[in-house]
């Protein structure tokens, strides 16, 4: 069995609960014709060329010779076919060779990608951030020397961020960067978990580096960034940057993870002098969204697989998927996904719609709720192929490893769940989140199921009282239930987008997806409003 | 970092919930000194001899040369040390070398074993159930014979069910057993994942075999259990059974997962022609609650690795385990596998006190509850180690490979939840959970802190509604909603335990474990009673 891109499901996500037609003014150029073009074309590139690598490239994993990283077999060519359709510039720039649709068409091309190669999806999804940030703050002379080979594939991005001492924290990272006579800075320091930080697909790759100017501040405030080419552009010579080693990981074996030694190598400002980390912040909020979609792309990918094998595995004479629990595994999955799917897609649409409110509340719900599905469903997935999931022949476990990356990086899901509950509902008082809870319940009173109706009323509500509760209880006891919030949110906001798209296209299929959302998840709320309510006081244990 | 058995949790949970003392009749010989000499000695064992080689055995994972099957280096040394201390006849009959302890105390001991060395403990796993198929159905002279030298660990045991088209259900057989003029019966066929099928850890393998007699009727009535010893014991010659592959799994690399060809291997038949699976049964009985308790085993690991690295790290200057979501995940980890721990020892301590009853009920409890629950907090234990987490340098993702196995063998975790839904509650109409669910509500009641109280008189009537929902509701029907019956009977199960616990005991501790469990798990009792519920209509999916 192989992977196809379930166009029907992303379709309806998109456009009825999404609503991607509400973009049509602000992107005339886009119509349906054109959309099923590019969702067509790129799910034949994930099926035929993508997926096919998957599990060798899995097996293969990268190869370091001296400091040079060897991609998998098959990657270059998977590569240059990507490269070739342009779907690096499906949102970017138009000025700029980029075709300048919505990023919400682009994450769903994106979805098909990771779907069928979680691996080789790190690698436009880096370079995507290295465009927005580009895009976003670079200087005019920045963009005309990196923007085009960027959005054209030709070169691609990375971003530097983590040091051994400094992860979720990054006012501690120390690579300095010191100001030389030709207004470049030479940067000095070790970078980890460099994603395809080195590799032998493209000719020059574009590092973008925090690093602290000497003398700037201490902590957050003292950081800046810059960019680093491997190959400068002056004179083409090799920069001072190499790749020391490559991380053994329990998954993503095809993408490599690198450690990054930086030794005066030459770099440029980008942006303001100690305002790096609001910049890396613009590229980090488009990357949470895609390693969302990620999330959602490996339950899709771990479903399609497990449905697969339990339409063809017989036992008591009767394929398997015919047994209640298989079903209710599989439906889990399916609707899940259906939820994450609408989530990512109506963050990205808000992000084009300009509504930098609803995007920023989206994001981090987006990245933490896409990718703990992404966890659970891989998981389901190995369940129901029984012995066969344990094996890796089975190509059941391989989803199940790469799954279990998405909820660390790009900010571990606990910071975004803190992210949300500080930040983000803090920021504006709990009005974007307001007027979400408000849609669930106008949609849900709407709706015609009775039974599913009730259930998003009541969901809704217990958002609203965890809110109101957020919004005035004490900041530490708060941060407790921060995950738990960011859980009931996702619950909420997923089943109240698909109740939605129903009342714009009705659909049996998605509805039953949405009937069972409502009695296994949103009857879930009041419990977990127990546990956002917790408080510090219950995790204060002497045995620490 | 290394494991350490945690003897104070796991006393509380063996002498205050499980109520060990009601044994003091039947296990005149124990006493409160020799249990502590045993959990020290087996931690000691586990913490020295087994963790050492718990990830050298994942990396080196096991050889297969011929059809000779070599351990991971240090797995001879470690076995021999088991084997000298005397470990594996705990709890076995003396007349044959045993010690007669309860199975409870063989059981809390083989949580050290598993805790620190999955791959390892299933060598021994396997071999006790051999002994208690040969204890309850051998005949006199098979027990003379083979017990002696199962007991000591001069041999071991293995079980062989499984067929490429014979998982879940084993009526589906085919492997055959022909009548021979000596008594003895010729059997051939081929036996996959079958666990230390084959290994050069002990002189002989003695395998229980699962085969149809020449002739027996078709489906599961057909079927006999044989005894099929690697090297005969007429003549010492090698019998017909070879390992021809050893598959390449995802996780407990150490542990040899064979298939076996049969090829006209002799064997005896252990108890009546055609009743095999119901001796299969008592064997796998005794393997399930064992599966359960490496769950917990393995969550246990998994969550003092996390502690461990939590209390090392430090982010934003202070360590990470400072930080409320962190310490979330650590206290979910702590109190879900102590409710395990409780729902395990109990188990055994029913069987140890001829609770038969009892023991039926919550076997497929501690199977399912237990064993997600180890992948739940292997998960868990990544996240905590954020980027290390997913290297495997850091260690935290062998726990989260390994565990993925539990959910699956011995009867996947959806067979449990109709086995516990189906056979276990229409068996005795209800009469076991009655008296579990009473339980709940008198110790609640008596509980003293309210809201702990409150939490659990609710919950238990949740599960007594879901218990006569069961009792009256239409077949088909309810099946659908199983898997969701099992973790809410595990949820308020192991929350009574705790308590009853801490109504002999108190303990600050134990206390906050309890309350934490109260908040964020009997809380969702309401809304899994609506999943219990759901009905098969709601998973009629036509796009299937």
């Amino acid at each position: 069995m192989t992977y196809a891109a379930p166009i029907a499901d992303m379709r309806f996500a998109l456009e009825a609960c999404a609503d991607l037609w509400r973009l049509r003014e602000r992107y005339p150029d886009l119509d349906a014709d054109l959309l099923t073009a590019i969702l067509d074309g790129a799910g034949a590139l994930a099926a035929e060329t993508l997926a096919p690598i998957n599990r060798s490239g899995d097996r293969a994993g990268v190869t370091l010779e001296g400091d040079v990283v060897r991609a998998a077999p098959g990657f270059r060519e998977a590569y240059e076919a990507f490269k070739a359709g342009g779907w690096q510039g499906l949102a970017a720039d138009p000025a700029y060779g980029g075709q300048g649709l919505p990023r919400a068409v682009a994450l769903a091309v994106m979805e098909t990608v990771h779907s069928a190669n979680m691996s080789f999806g790190l690698l436009p999804m880096l370079t995507l951030g290295a465009i927005e940030a580009l895009e976003q703050h670079g200087a005019p002379d920045q963009k005309a020397l990196y923007l085009e080979k960027l959005i054209s594939g030709e070169w691609t991005g990375t971003m530097n961020l983590t040091e051994p001492q400094a992860g979720s924290d990054l006012g501690a990272l120390t690579t300095k960067a010191v100001p030389q006579a030709d207004g470049s800075y030479a940067i000095s320091g070790q970078k980890i978990f460099i994603t395809w930080g080195e590799h032998d697909l493209a000719p020059n790759i574009i590092h973008l580096v925090l690093a602290r100017i000497e003398g700037a501040p201490a902590g957050s405030k003292g950081i800046s960034m810059f960019i680093v080419p491997k190959f400068r552009d002056a004179d083409g010579a090799r920069n001072g940057v190499r790749c020391i080693g490559v991380e053994e990981k329990m998954g993503i074996h095809a993408s490599p993870t690198c450690t990054l030694a930086y030794e005066g190598a030459q770099g440029w400002l980008i942006g303001e002098e100690n305002r790096g980390l609001a910049a890396m912040f613009t590229m980090m909020n488009a990357a949470r969204l895609n390693v969302g979609m990620e999330g959602v792309a490996v339950a899709e990918a771990a479903c399609q697989k497990a449905l697969a094998y339990a339409r063809e595995r017989k036992q008591g004479g009767r394929p398997i998927i015919d047994y209640p629990d298989v079903k209710r595994m599989l439906m889990t999955m399916r609707a899940k996904i259906q939820a994450g799917r609408a989530i990512c897609y109506a963050c990205a649409v808000a992000a084009d719609a300009g509504d930098k409110a609803m995007e920023d509340l989206l994001t981090p719900i987006a990245k933490a709720w896409g990718t703990d599905l992404g966890v659970e469903c891989a998981s389901l997935g190995v369940q129901v192929h029984g012995g066969m999931g344990f094996v890796e022949e089975g190509g059941a476990a391989q989803f199940y490893r790469d799954a279990r990356i998405a909820p660390i990086y790009e900010g571990a899901n606990g910071i975004q769940a803190i992210d949300l509950y500080g930040r983000k509902l803090l920021g504006d008082r709990g009005e974007a989140m307001r007027r979400l809870i408000e849609e669930a319940v106008i949609v849900g009173e709407n709706y015609a199921d009775r039974q599913v109706s009730d259930r998003l009323v009541a969901a809704a509500g217990v958002l609203r009282d965890a809110t109101s509760y957020r919004l005035t209880a004490a900041r530490d006891n708060a941060l407790a239930g921060a995950s738990d919030y960011l859980a009931l949110a996702g619950d909420v906001i997923g089943a109240m987008l698909l109740a939605r798209g129903l009342s714009r296209e009705p659909s049996d299929e998605q509805a039953r997806l949405l009937r069972f959302l409502a009695e296994t998840t949103l009857t879930r709320a009041s419990g977990r409003s127990a546990a956002i309510k917790i408080g510090a006081e219950a995790l204060a244990d002497a045995s620490y």
